[in-house]
């Protein structure tokens, strides 16, 4: 989203972040920005303090530093002002926060919206072009909901909340306060479930619901559908990236990451503080325990679970080490078939020289 | 979607189900539920009798049951009614589907959507908030049309059918009767064919359409392709979940499954009852012949055909018990490395041995 | 999308594509079919001459033939008037572009749509039904924004484009001319980037923005997001497939082709003429030069090249003939093993028999 960006003192700055201002305090900064594309009134950041050296061409006005290297760098090298703190790239990230707060329309309804009128919408809340907001829905203060957005009955949304253009939530979902989903995210959906018999597929009962946590964020297009029976839950300060698929009672801990396009079928557990790659696919009931990390494009089998901690590889998963052994003798598949041919030769060989010799190639003797 | 429910005896719902009733026929019984879930007024069932057990602490009021399993259970042991079917699950499925039936919005253009003078909209049909109806379409009868959905201009769509929030019609597609489209999903972009000159990518004709028959769901964010000549088409009952790609001119059979973030390549042919996992990559002109089961993440080549009734898993395709046995091979090539040295190593001792062997061991033998 | 067709003499047809006519010239053709689904009126294309004998049953008024083949068949076997051109599939889709101009909407803003003021919207733009586009945002001539469009704050779009219904473009992002976006398509959402403390996740800041030049086209439901701090571009003529994911910062040059559901990770660069298959995972930071080609459902790890020119298939990628040659490789594990086996066992024997040839079984002769 277009952002609005402020002026802050160097000096200031330094404080939101914890850091130790080493050259001119009063510098206007206005914008966040990398090494290279910085400008004046810019600030930037030094990972590493091998990557210093480097940053000497940037024109930021500002750069932060890790702890320890302000001084040896202080004496003229540097044109900016440096801010020395202990994790650089964080507290660039807590800056940005500041320096660019997400732009935010102030209270309103927009003209060509439908608020159903049993919807109940705290204060500051605005509400966009075309939105569709239905029956008894409940909408928290401060919340952002753009053009395009469709709340069905009985939903109900957190405090400043943002939910980008043309989502969707089906009726009854839950959100906790500051979520965010992006463009054409689907909460609410039916769960994939169905009974066959002769005549094909009935639906099986697809009336739970789905609770997204606070400080949840969820990417573009992605879809996460409400539990069969019980519900589909999101724990808090859990990110998902685009197009990824959340099946019917999945149940996703707190502060989980997972990238684009990964699929999780119904049923299945992801402990708080787990890591999960682009592209993977978990089967039905499998758990994935707490602080697991997952490599992009796994298949994680139905039933199967993964150890607290680990991280596991390939389809289907193991253990990172594992698989990369495993990858190397695959790699190597040519080479111990070219082993194998020349020890059958030998071996050959052997046999047909231990049979012209007479005391160990008679017939018979074995 | 969120679901009415209304009350009904078990009598009533022992009657949908061809189930006997074992108990009290005359409790009223008014949703759905897990055995855990469940409270007072709610019906669950047991899939199996070895399940039932551990059903007994269930609180629904009534339980759907294996036959021949509710006299052994009757005698006191559940305070719940029974209610004997031949396949529990499938049972539970038709119950709710009359207990939860979707809710239905009553026959009605809301006031802020946009419907063309020449569109041909049946009786009982409700087109909901911000919904935009192109040049001579025609809905069927009771379909519900949710807010957001736009379109296009000569689209059909039959009768009782429901397109959530913001699904899209290109123009010319045809639905057939109670088919289910969820949110965001799109039905008739261009399908993905260029040809290449110096200059670049010319398209290729993509001027065919799309034909849905009667009884299809497909999930949220789904795409299908139109033709690019002739037509892309999904028969009756088949079944697609979430974020499903279906190429242009691809064919799709009757009671077919296709589980989340599969794509379907350009004139792959899937016959009926297939059955197809999440993630699976279809190239393009192959054929999965009918009733055939397809795993997780597979993917199965250009033009590869798959047998009536295989079980095919792996990238590429092959038989799941082959790729099981291939898959348990390849866990085991480092003991295979191994044993390949220790035979190795024996082979340079047996041969150096053999050299010292004055008869075997000469030069110029062999 | 529907387009209209309008008929033309097949020598006006032909001096589109420079080919030479071979029979009646003023047959006049009204659309373009395969050659299965032609009638009277249509023009088709036969692509090799050995396909010629095959198209003798086709109904289609005129056919594209390959240069030397039209005399041969022009003795009276095909009712058909024949076009000689040096690339038929070619010409058969330049014809087309011209026979099936897709459906343009006069310029004109629909009622039910939201223009802010500072908007500058250029002539002949049609804004279709529930659009909005919000402040400073600027449209050039020509282009058709259909239903449901969301357009925030700032952004640019060029000429002639065309944004089928839904489609989102966050604030600021920027499109050149002839863009063509289909359905839900989401332009312009924040990468996926954050920074861990103690807390949770902070968001890295998303601030930058989404460059797609002239000509590129971008199937439905796929998502762009923009540059953390820079761009993330898109390169002239490039097209991609449906449910594709690109990061942020990721730079994909001119004339790249990228099939459906591939994920691109952050600040990777796809340099001009590559070909992406469907289902390919790239990781960050990765480069695929100039003219590559990746097979579908390869995975790329994070910083991998791909060597300009190379055809690379797998997980990891490796050169297509490898992976051929180690899948082949990987199918014969089984018999490997049995090798293995049978080898352990004459070596047993081997070893055995020489035990009891005394010259050279002795213990301690090694």
């Amino acid at each position: 989203m277009d952002s609005e960006s402020k002026r802050m003192t160097v000096v200031e700055l330094a404080a939101l972040a914890g850091g130790r201002v080493v050259g001119d305090g009063q510098v206007l900064i206005g914008r966040v920005a990398s090494l290279e594309g910085a400008e004046a009134g810019a600030i930037s950041f030094v990972e590493e303090g091998k990557f210093l050296e480097g940053a000497r061409a940037s024109r930021a006005s500002c750069l932060l530093v890790p702890e320890g290297t302000g001084e040896s760098v202080a004496a003229g090298e540097f044109a900016a002002t440096l801010v020395e703190v202990a994790r650089p790239k964080l507290a660039f990230a807590l800056i940005a926060e500041v320096l660019h707060a997400p732009s935010r329309r102030a209270g309103a309804i927009h003209p060509t919206a439908f608020v159903a009128e049993s919807a109940r919408i705290e204060e500051d809340v605005f509400i966009g072009a075309g939105v569709c907001v239905g029956e008894r829905v409940r909408i928290g203060r401060g919340t952002q909901v753009l053009a395009g957005v469709v709340i069905e009955e009985g939903a109900e949304v957190g405090a400043a909340c943002v939910l980008h253009p043309n989502v969707v939530l089906y009726g009854g979902v839950r959100l906790g306060s500051r979520v965010v989903l992006h463009a054409g995210v689907v909460v609410g959906a039916d769960g994939f479930g169905y009974v066959r018999d002769a005549a094909g597929y009935h639906k099986f009962p697809q009336v739970g619901t789905v609770v997204i946590e606070d400080d949840v964020e969820i990417g573009a297009n992605s879809c996460v559908d409400r539990g069969a029976l019980g519900e589909t839950r999101i724990g808090r300060g859990t990110k998902l990236d685009n197009l990824v698929h959340v099946g019917h009672n999945v149940e996703i801990g707190e502060r989980v990451v997972i990238a684009a396009q990964t699929g999780i079928s119904g049923s299945t557990v992801i402990e708080s503080d787990a890591v999960i790659g682009g592209q993977v696919g978990m089967g039905d009931h499998a758990r994935v325990q707490a602080g697991a990390i997952v490599g992009s494009k796994a298949g994680i089998l139905p039933g199967k679970i993964v150890r607290a901690g680990a991280v596991v590889w390939g389809v289907p998963v193991r253990p990172l080490d594992e698989y990369k052994r495993l990858n190397a003798h695959f790699g190597r598949l040519p080479q111990m078939r070219a082993e194998l041919d020349e020890l059958k030769r030998q071996v050959r060989e052997l046999t047909a020289r231990l049979a012209e010799t007479p005391e160990a190639g008679q017939p018979g003797e074995k």
